[in-house]
């Protein structure tokens, strides 16, 4: 048996291809799920697997199977994905990396003419993005049962078409039942999307698991009054009190480091007018942490300071928590597994834990489950400046293919 | 002659009359420059003038002067006033008292047969509130020259209809040249606005003089980037920043105080997505102080604190000063005379400096001028909850005949 490797100059240049689907000016690509786009990157995608012996299958919504057989059918297989969809002006190795490094898999496996105990699969979930039609990862969440398949269906774009309508116009609305078979282990390897192993000039990134997340919706309520006549201390200003607050939010991850994350990103001012004193500010948190104790401790912080803020801005307020999504920890094993390969190859690697969410976080619910980081150039993502180095890719699709041996010659 | 005294139940009834022009449910009113209701509101003064045997006079940018003749005929009059118009949610008494106390000063003089050696006039002064048509307080503007003509007549509303053509439909598209004479004096009684009068229970507020204010544009450039993957130490979060400089901009006023006083009103966060650290943020800034000197240190403190942040927080960015209007000193010996007629009536008062602009601000620079304020009920304006007691109202308008009567005596 040769000693299967990954072919770089091919994967690269798939990438490449890849991108010119949707490209942007600015080099990124624009490629939103169920439009033209999506269907014209998919169906390049299954015109290679199809070249390189695969059977494809398409399910319910949308989700797409390309399965390179083992010499036991009736074990279920090691699935190897991402997605190929993108955000507006998304970069071209988001997701389509993770698709296109497994079916690098595949072709590697394929020229060494190796058979492997299970079936592989490389995986394209439907609408990671969640850009088109919310919520993200709906491919992957219906797959594993954590999304009912007519909510996402049903889901609805600005233009009021919905994702069964879209899928129809593409051709991929599958027949296939989703989530008909168990999966025996899943892996997908992504660029980082944040700035951590650029800065500790690692390669590889054996994710340990994804941040635990917490939502909250705040509003502080003062009172209008004129910018002129009134007096500093009869003012109940409420961009006065939220700009406490923002800074209090920004300590409390301070005070969790080096993991725990907060972020006000939508912030809004009423009656947003040049001579008024504000009435109203509403703002959201994103707060986020590996640890589910820590984000307990967080939220607690999170709720007194803003009690805190109300009594000493003379402000009345409310803090809302709207989504919870508990910290993911990765299969033990299949953790294992990545740094092993990394090890292998000599790769420079680390322990990371996802910032972002991923289909892995669905799919380490009914499988065992990893991830492989490579790096990315100043940690930008969802920009169409997103970039990363060919050594990398290529490192990171070969970590891919021996987590995929490995697993897929397991007989129990 | 018999000593002339304000009827205050006239005055109040008037009030009333006119505050059924342009009533909103909430017992404001609407009344935007050029409005059918602004109209309505000029042609209820205008009756009620000419019945008080005024001679009523039109400029070319719709001021409306409603003249009380005087025993000298060639000397200059003194005049009285305020506006009609309103905020679209705006209060009964704000404009609409100075010009129906200036009214009921006319009618208490004739009630008492008096002569006076100078006229008097009772002026209403065109889109005062600038609501409708921007700038504030451009009848007045024009009729000082601190405006040109044409630029007033040619100022559009949002639906492209402009002040001289809405001054047409009205009816208030007068001949006579703007600012064609001089005036001896210029009184303005006025609400306050502002909480001060109600928290130191004082009836009359003696005006000195009208606060300066400096208005900048700030923006604060970082990185957008996702909320998840990138860590706390390499974020560049120009809200975080924004933040903080908010807080800054608040405590220059409070270095100033009592009368310095700064405002963030407008403020708006890009890309104002939850899961993004903010990228850019730009706001507002609102400066007032009635001594120039102040406003300097203040304007110095604002570059200073600014550039820290920028610094301090890795961010980029632009602070611009986009408008400065000094402060305005009102003429000592009108101060004086309102001053000696609130004791003379022994009414409760206080020297006070106007943090809103008015058209006296205007007058200010053509002739004597002092302004009147009395108490409004929680330093509520510019709001239909907008309220003032009967009695401050009729105190306010005895003093307003009090100086206009020792006015109208001089003869040089």
């Amino acid at each position: 048996m040769k000693k299967p490797s990954v072919n770089g100059e091919r994967l690269i240049e798939s990438l490449e291809t890849m991108a010119r689907i949707g490209a942007t000016e600015k080099g990124g690509v624009c490629r939103l799920a169920g439009t033209t786009e999506d269907g014209d990157a998919r169906n390049l995608f299954v015109d290679w697997a199809k070249k390189a012996n695969c059977d494809v299958a398409v399910d319910q919504v949308g989700n797409l199977f390309c399965q390179r057989r083992g010499r036991h059918p009736e074990l279920s297989p090691v699935i190897l994905g991402s997605h190929l969809d993108s955000q507006p002006t998304g970069g071209k190795y988001d997701g389509a990396f993770g698709v296109l490094a497994a079916l690098e898999v595949i072709r590697a496996l394929n020229d060494s003419n190796i058979e492997t105990d299970r079936p592989i699969e490389a995986v394209s979930w439907t609408n990671e993005e969640g850009s088109r039609f919310p919520p993200a990862m709906m491919g992957s969440a219906v797959f594993t049962g954590a999304l009912k398949l007519s909510d996402a269906l049903s889901a609805k774009d600005l233009d009021g078409c919905t994702l069964q309508q879209s899928l129809d116009q593409i051709g991929y609305a599958g027949s296939m039942p989703c989530g008909n078979k168990p999966a025996h282990a899943y892996f997908e390897a992504h660029i980082e999307q944040g700035p951590i192993l650029e800065a500790e000039s690692k390669i590889i990134g054996v994710v340990e698991g994804i941040q635990g997340i917490r939502w909250f919706d705040c509003t502080l309520v003062g009172e209008e009054a004129h910018a002129g006549p009134t007096p500093m201390p009869a003012r109940r200003d409420a961009l006065s009190g939220a700009a406490h607050l923002v800074q209090q939010i920004e300590a409390i991850a301070n005070d969790h480091e080096p993991n725990g994350r907060t972020t006000v990103g939508q912030f809004q001012v009423f009656p947003n007018s040049r001579n008024v004193i504000p009435g109203r500010v509403c703002f959201t948190v994103d707060m986020r942490h590996p640890d589910p104790n820590s984000l307990v401790s967080m939220k607690d912080s999170l709720q007194a300071q803003f009690k805190l803020t109300c009594e000493k801005t003379k402000l009345e307020g409310k803090l809302e928590e709207i989504w919870y999504s508990p910290p993911t920890h990765f299969e033990q094993t299949c953790i294992e597994d990545v740094e092993h390969a990394a090890l292998l190859h000599q790769y420079s690697n680390m322990r990371i834990i996802s910032g972002a969410g991923h289909d892995a976080k669905y799919m380490a619910e009914v499988c065992p489950t990893a991830m492989i980081f490579i790096p990315c150039k100043d940690g930008l993502s969802h920009n169409e400046l997103e970039d990363a180095a060919d050594d990398h890719l290529i490192a990171g699709a070969q970590v891919l293919l021996e987590v995929a041996l490995t697993k897929a010659m397991e007989t129990e």
